[in-house]
């Protein structure tokens, strides 16, 4: 497929890396907040798109990730967008609980003030529960 | 920086992928609008930190690209949140004209309905400017 064609399409044609995957980003669908940012293969996308539950490729653990699957924290899926040069989908979700393992809403909690020193970032929002006990609860 | 000092801690502690880039998503300041998705490696952030103007690393021509600086559709940045593992960076911009070279505001301008066949994208938005008289007029 020409670029042309890939960007003014309206055929899905994935622009993957050298590893097979494309960026995700998941948004609340009601506000719009950045809640993460991960990746997925194909399969990854067609399983979201068929399951409309956020699944990703877990890279550390060379597995499929059903976002919540442990925590319960799940993300359903209300649209798919993709950009221009197809290599990465912004998920419109409505996520329960929280998306951070850390327990806050979103992984976006710190600011960055400075490239180095020891308050070079600002912590800008807290963890909402106790993720801790949300993991051992499920073992 | 252990993963608990990078995770909770307020050290800048950036974790690059192989070819030394973190992703960096841009959002619309006021409302929060997903503009588009890049790369930047250290001394972009260092450079959109310092001139609050963003600039990123195009990998497809090697080289630093201030945002805008050929089309003046800069982005003035007024925040930057960093996640939780320290691999991706959220811009919150002050978008002049449109983000997508395509003249769209947001290079996500398209909903995936399927994995494949000729409808399997839809076309949620227009293009708001000709860009190729946008960059025609810079030459």
């Amino acid at each position: 497929m020409t670029t042309v064609a890939r960007e003014n399409g309206t055929v899905l044609d994935l622009k993957f890396d050298a590893n097979g995957l494309i960026t995700a980003v998941a948004v609340d669908a009601d506000n719009g907040e950045v809640l993460m940012v991960a990746f997925m293969n194909r399969e990854a996308l067609e399983r979201t798109l068929q399951t409309r539950k956020a699944t990703y490729w877990s890279r550390s653990r060379s597995k499929f990730w059903v976002k919540g699957e442990e925590s319960g924290h799940v993300q359903e899926v209300q649209d798919i967008l993709i950009d221009c040069d197809q290599d990465c989908v912004l998920l419109k979700v409505r996520q329960k609980g929280v998306a951070c393992h850390t327990g806050r809403r979103s992984c976006f909690y710190r600011s960055v003030l400075a490239m180095s020193g020891p308050e070079s970032l600002k912590i800008i929002a807290e963890p909402l529960v106790d993720t801790k006990a949300v993991y051992a609860s499920k073992k």
